[in-house]
């Protein structure tokens, strides 16, 4: 297992066929996934498309991630925890000063895909809503919000297959309201299809 | 006021200060919208951001749409409905195809906008989840789900001012399910700071 320290990132080529299996190590632990297609990185990972397509906000066992033109790029097949988000954006550096109050510097996973992606060629601005790994965001009725601490133990995970080849950005998430006070490291093991 | 004829889209600037007025002439239709910086087109509408921001996946009188920058693109003044979606993504070609088993050409949301933006050097892939004003999505606790018919009448609007220079896509829906079974035109106005 690769573990990604806290409040950082990684990216890794994925092909087609292969399982990616995501590890809350410690528990209570967000990890943001962003998915492009390996072959045009102008095709990525849409919450608006995948919640279309899926018809629902919470996403677990079963369920596919969408790209912006409609096609599949992972399914999931297995989630210990079952509780992910795909509402919020990646924290940022405005995360943190707009939510937060937070003056100067601070580390966020925004950031860090931004780091990671770079080789890519992927931009600062062509980084998508994430797939929120563990992320317990709680919404009621009239669709009021809130971030709640995650409910993932240590050892939960959530095991994807990729439906194309993929550029994978991940990260230990950087926000202190997401992860219930505390950063703890991210784990992930790629099981080659062939 | 300027008429969307059914099933088509239209594009525009607003310069910041500017109040727009989307009216849903004859009820129960739906008008997707997106935003772009007019000074830089990567810097574009952002569900997650705008979620994450304003704390509700339902957004009326009050709200703010925010950017993928974390800034602030326009704020909702007035509206007279009170229900919107920002969770799906603009119908495409594949929504009709997926979703409704749909073969061959079907006007879409998704086509209009790329159509009415190509002229700004904003492609296809680059068409983000919009706005989608007088859509009624409905969802249970835990998360289903489902495009029901607008609750808005004839004559119902939404009010938007400009806090930065835009350029605007907007349409009038071309999915049967969000639009109560009927397609209808939209109606727009311009309201200049200036």
């Amino acid at each position: 297992m690769t573990i990604i320290p806290i409040q950082s990132g990684a990216s890794f080529y994925l092909r087609k066929g292969d399982k990616l299996k995501v590890t809350d190590i410690k528990g209570a632990q967000v990890s943001d996934m962003v998915l492009f297609n390996a072959r045009c990185i102008k095709e990525k990972i849409s919450s608006g498309k995948t919640m279309d397509f899926e018809e629902s906000i919470l996403l677990s066992k079963g369920n596919y991630l969408w790209s912006n033109r409609g096609r599949k790029m992972m399914e999931i097949l297995e989630d210990t925890n079952g509780r992910n988000d795909f509402l919020l954006a990646p924290c940022s550096a405005e995360t943190f000063k707009i939510m937060y109050g937070h003056e100067g510097y601070h580390p966020s996973c925004h950031d860090n895909l931004t780091k990671n992606l770079k080789d890519y060629s992927i931009e600062e601005d062509d980084i998508p809503t994430a797939f929120n790994i563990f992320m317990n965001v709680q919404f009621d009725e009239q669709g009021k919000l809130s971030v709640e601490k995650p409910t993932s133990k240590a050892g939960d995970y959530v095991l994807f297959e990729a439906k194309m080849n993929l550029i994978v950005g991940l990260t230990a998430c950087s926000a202190e309201d997401s992860n219930g006070g505390s950063f703890k490291p991210i784990g992930y093991e790629i099981i080659s299809a062939e």
